[in-house]
């Protein structure tokens, strides 16, 4: 395996592979990797000749006050899976070989961003799509892995390969969870016993939301009241969102006609947790 | 030479081309091609085994009041020019085939677009550097050609391709004038014989304050003061900005150090010129 981090390291790599007609699998992560992750290696090992990790805490996609310093890091434990899954390349550049000297561009999608977590984190999603086109441009890659737990995300990332004709295909993966229903994070580890037991309540929540709208309601307005009610029983919860959005613009629905994403946010003490369906 | 208004049929050709090992030149153009397209396209025909050339009117680099609806147009006369000049491909889209429903994605560049055109076109180089990223993914180009008259916008595609780490090569061409001098523009066309005359005083007043500049004179402010009396003795024509930049960011300097972009934009009648030097 291939541990690099500089740019030209791996753009040489990928010309190489490129000229042997090799297809490129790009696993974009920000390190601290678990079975979510681990997900996203699979299938991209199963779908390519080339498999490439790249393992990048992103600065420019953290808010004032969030937790970019804290954010867990483990990048000898990330080389370990990812050798145990027959990753080719690890891409681990530090913040100045990302963001030069005079950095000044930005990529965004705007509409898809304003909902869930963009309203508290307006500059977020500018700068995974920064992030995410500069990993593209730099793997060439023919097919990118990104997990449903991260649907706004997910849903942005599409959008922008469409939009703007990025010759590249989005893979979305469903969401891993823990054996109790937690959805895997690396926040996860900033909870303690108490407030991980507590966790529980996004995914007991978001499955009785959903087993109401397979039973037939379609009033939006009810399903998050059944959800906000559920989370508010747990003392140590406090609700960012709880939101049913059509799957197109990610704009909040009254009556569900169509596909929709129910996503919730959630602090369980001061980690703030997400997770969602789609239905 | 191929002649097409869909992103797919371009695709097909572009990925047929790579497949045979083939180098390609993109020459991005909103139409009513000129001598100065014409020697961008020469100099694409030179470097490169495939030349395709991007004529198309871009809605969204237009603001509220500009000359979206009268922008000329002429695409037989595009044709003819490009095939004469050995084109391979022209690519003649309509609004709806670069921006499907739900576009929403942008792409920009701070800072370099706060001065010169920017001030008085707030939008314009976010819609620029959109549709350059939509043109370099669709054509997968290992070069592109801009002219040097668009001074700002081909420093910030240059920026653009640098920080997002594009796999292309932008190739900035000389400014091609008339014999008498004016710079050639699609937008000349809109000038009256009188007019006509009158946008010498462009040129006229950049000779001026380039001998300036070359005779030693460093303060920035005495040459743009020589060129904006020069401007303002002809009467026909209404400043818009005479500024003296920084190549690297693009920001006003006072004691010239190092290069310098020098750059104008004035309004001949209700026609909207710009032209430049670097020194």
């Amino acid at each position: 395996m291939i541990i690099t981090k500089t740019v030209k390291e791996v753009k040489e790599h990928v010309r190489e592979w490129k000229k042997q007609g090799l297809s490129i699998g790009l696993v974009p992560t920000m390190g601290y990797l678990h079975e979510g992750h681990a997900s996203l290696i699979k299938k991209a090992r199963e779908d390519n000749d080339i498999v490439i990790v790249s393992d990048f805490v992103n600065p420019i996609q953290f808010g004032v006050g969030e937790d970019l310093e804290s954010y867990p890091r483990d990048f000898a434990a990330d080389c370990k899976l990812c050798e145990g899954l027959g990753v080719d390349l690890i891409f681990n550049p530090s913040p100045e070989e990302m963001y030069l000297d005079g950095f000044h561009s930005h990529v965004g999608v705007d509409v898809l961003s304003q909902n869930l977590c963009g309203k508290t984190r307006p500059i977020h999603f500018n700068g995974v799509c920064t992030v995410v086109t500069k990993l593209f441009n730099i793997s060439e890659a023919n097919r990118a892995y990104f997990g449903q737990k991260d649907a706004q995300q997910l849903c942005i990332v599409k959008r922008m390969v469409r939009d703007l004709n990025y010759n590249i295909e989005i893979i979305g993966c469903p969401i891993i969870r823990e054996d109790d229903g937690l959805a895997k994070s690396s926040r996860n580890t900033y909870l303690n016993p108490e407030e991980r037991k507590a966790a529980l309540i996004l995914n007991k929540a978001l499955t009785s939301g959903k087993s109401l709208l397979l039973s037939g309601e379609l009033d939006a307005d009810k399903i998050k009241k059944a959800i906000t009610d559920i989370i508010n029983s747990e003392p140590l919860a406090k609700i960012d969102y709880v939101e049913i959005v059509d799957t197109k613009e990610l704009q909040p629905v009254k009556q569900i006609t169509g596909e929709v994403l129910c996503a919730i946010a959630v602090y369980i003490g001061k980690t703030r947790l997400i997770d969602n369906f789609f239905a």
